[in-house]
């Protein structure tokens, strides 16, 4: 292994020549696809690995494998094999003791390994957040029993939430009013714990104007230093803890703008290396306070696949970050920004079956709606119920509109899978006009 | 074969799977690869033919397949195995009589087979123009011996271009200033005439503002008939007959604008189907005269890339219209019209070697050098000697901003092929900076 990693880049070879430069994704989604895509546009020679075949980002890969990406062998294998110029995590199914093995042999692991073990869990995030990185997050406390659940929710105060720590997209929660639901949600929580000895997090409840995802992005300037660069923060609401519907840009006060940039840096360089990040934040006023992170491109941050100019999507951005190549971008305010051609908005389309072989019905009216409008469908060949199966993108002079448009056009798009009759989506929670 | 063909489409499936909609491209370049992008972000399953491996469109497809296009029945049966549900050629090196006999089978050749066969010779282009679609085009006159030579320039008037028939780019043009230029005019067109009995034509001098493409495209309204709708024109350059640099919007009056639009609509009407076109036209003041057309989008079209929304770029376009998806515009004056977001500029990356396995350096300072600029490396494994490799792509606020920030990136890029040094372009013809 003598590959150039880590630098500032200035060459980039031809692809499936001796000369190339090599991008691998472990995890193929959405995602990964578009990561794929904006490669291939630099001529890149790119890898889509998944644990399932004709996953999305394969089908735009110069090759793709099916393994299973837990399994340290089988990752270290292919990896040696490749031996690619950047190696992407899309997903947390990883082996992670494999990922610091490959980091430790000079492997390019984006961000790095240890961000990636650090941002799979919940509880370690968040000690990041509240002791590396020293930036305000919402109080927490941990409870083993019924009775600590209580100390925990009166040292946070009420109301709160109490999480099953090891569940995923909402389940085992329980929002607690006051003393009279501790009981109740211990037992949500322990009824959909994995197994026994699990903890409940208990989360104060911050009652937020609006929740943020700030998309920096961390790459080599002309000196050869790690700089962080800022899109405009993006809006956001999700249901049972899953993306929704995003917006850019977010309607926060310039003060609160100004807090996102700051504690969003605080936490990516507490995780170092090179990339996008998603720092999920509560805003309220010109507070903020720091919720989740992922250290790679963000469902929300789709919506950039259509307010930035092409190239500077999300997955764009990552991309050349990963590469060592630049980001140029404003300055403003003392920070590197990167400014939405327009105010954008995008909305998901989710399957209303189980099944295979998905067919999308109604899109001459949803394509035809509004102008600087889309839809991208990610190719998925199994449909699950309320999977993301695609999204609706929509610009407009302004934020308010661009959220209309698009959940207008994502609930017209109708889908079946074979035998069935088309359905539309029917959540409707939180929506606009729905 | 009982594929849907030629109708607007409400359905779209999932790819490699039995619902899927599939896309064709015969000549798999850059344009090509851009086609395969845009349909792959919808969903649409995608092939891509050439008769050389990993080309550009290949590396992005779900299938591709090298086979010589001009052999009918290595093209009747990939097209009978693959059954596309649209046959996009991107060559002029195609058979045509297969074309032909594919489309009276009932497969969907974009725009049609007529089209292909007419666009694919200047002389035929020309007749349409002038004696099918009607509108105005530079004075022209044949000759097969230097007497006629010397009557069709009278005819056509002084000063006036002659040029081989059979030629391309440019080779065995002659400008002839006056009566005495005649007997140099046809050695030289002979000089480069391909074989005997071949003819020269005189055309008319036009002493143009601005050359410019529009690139209609031709799509299904609500109602199911065939409407067009027009970008805005693009501005454009040639050097010795080859694109290289181009810019949107282009410097026309309001009223040449509507004259371009409307003189676009009858050649395209002449030849029918669906799709996006490129004619390029010559305008002075107000007035315009059409020079060329391609049935599929153009060289000089890449600047939509940059330009329009996500999308919306000429191979977006184009997609969308091939499959009967719609094309939403604004109003104005009468006219489907999509406007760019922002004015914006391409310049050409040619190759200074000839040879194999390019590297592509100074990178960092040409991707770093304005904010809302990119390059886009095609992916050629083979680099001919001023071969176009990638392109430059920039917004700015005004069009000659863009136009020099497009040129600097573009001339700025250093290339090489193994064992040799790095070197930039060298043409300087028209240009703005260098």
């Amino acid at each position: 292994m003598t590959k150039e990693t880590r630098v500032k880049r200035d060459i980039l070879g031809t692809p499936i020549t001796k000369t190339r430069t090599k991008l691998m994704v472990l995890g193929s989604g959405e995602l990964g696809k578009e990561v794929i895509i904006e490669a291939q546009r630099l001529g890149i020679e790119t890898v889509a690995v998944d644990r399932y075949d004709r996953a999305p980002a394969q089908q735009v890969a110069h090759k793709s494998y099916t393994i299973d990406m837990k399994n340290a062998g089988a990752l270290r294998s292919l990896i040696e094999l490749e031996a690619p110029d950047a190696i992407v995590p899309e997903i947390e199914a990883i082996n992670l003791d494999c990922l610091q093995s490959l980091q430790d042999d000079g492997y390019n692991i984006i961000p790095n390994a240890r961000a990636t073990y650090i941002t799979m869990h919940r509880e370690r995030s968040r000690e990041l957040i509240a002791h590396e990185a020293k930036v305000p997050t919402s109080k927490y406390a941990y409870a083993r029993n019924v009775e600590e659940l209580r100390d925990a929710c009166e040292k946070v105060g009420y109301p709160c939430w109490s999480k099953a720590i090891m569940s995923s997209s909402g389940h085992g929660s329980y929002f607690v009013k006051g003393p009279e639901d501790v009981e109740t949600a211990w037992r949500i929580a322990n009824e959909d714990a994995r197994g026994q000895g699990d903890w409940v997090i208990v989360e104060e409840h911050i009652d937020f104007d609006i929740e943020v995802t700030e998309l920096a992005v961390r790459h080599f300037d002309e000196s050869g230093k790690i700089i962080t660069t800022f899109p405009k923060p993006v809006g956001h609401y999700q249901i049972e803890g899953d993306y929704h519907a995003s917006w850019q840009p977010a309607e926060v006060s310039a003060k609160a703008e100004e807090n996102i940039y700051k504690t969003t840096e605080k936490i990516t360089n507490a995780l170092g290396g090179l990339g996008l990040f998603g720092c999920e934040l509560f805003v309220k006023g010109d507070d903020v306070w720091a919720n989740e992170i992922s250290p790679r491109p963000h469902d929300t941050g789709m919506v950039t696949m259509m307010t930035h100019p092409p190239g500077y999507s999300e997955q764009g951005l990552h991309v050349r970050a990963v590469l060592g190549l630049p980001i140029p971008s404003i300055k403003k305010g003392g920070f590197n920004i990167i400014e939405p051609l327009m105010p954008g908005s995008s909305h998901v389309i989710k399957s209303p079956y189980d099944g295979w072989d998905a067919e999308y019905s109604n899109l001459y009216e949803v394509m035809n709606m509004y102008p600087q409008s889309a839809i991208r469908l990610f190719g998925k060949t199994q449909a699950r119920m309320h999977r993301r199966m695609g999204v609706a993108l929509a610009l407009a002079n302004d934020v308010q509109e661009a959220k209309v448009r698009a959940e207008k056009m994502a609930h017209a798009v109708k889908i079946r899978i074979p035998g069935k009759p088309f359905l539309g989506q029917d959540e409707t929670r939180k929506h606009l006009v729905y």
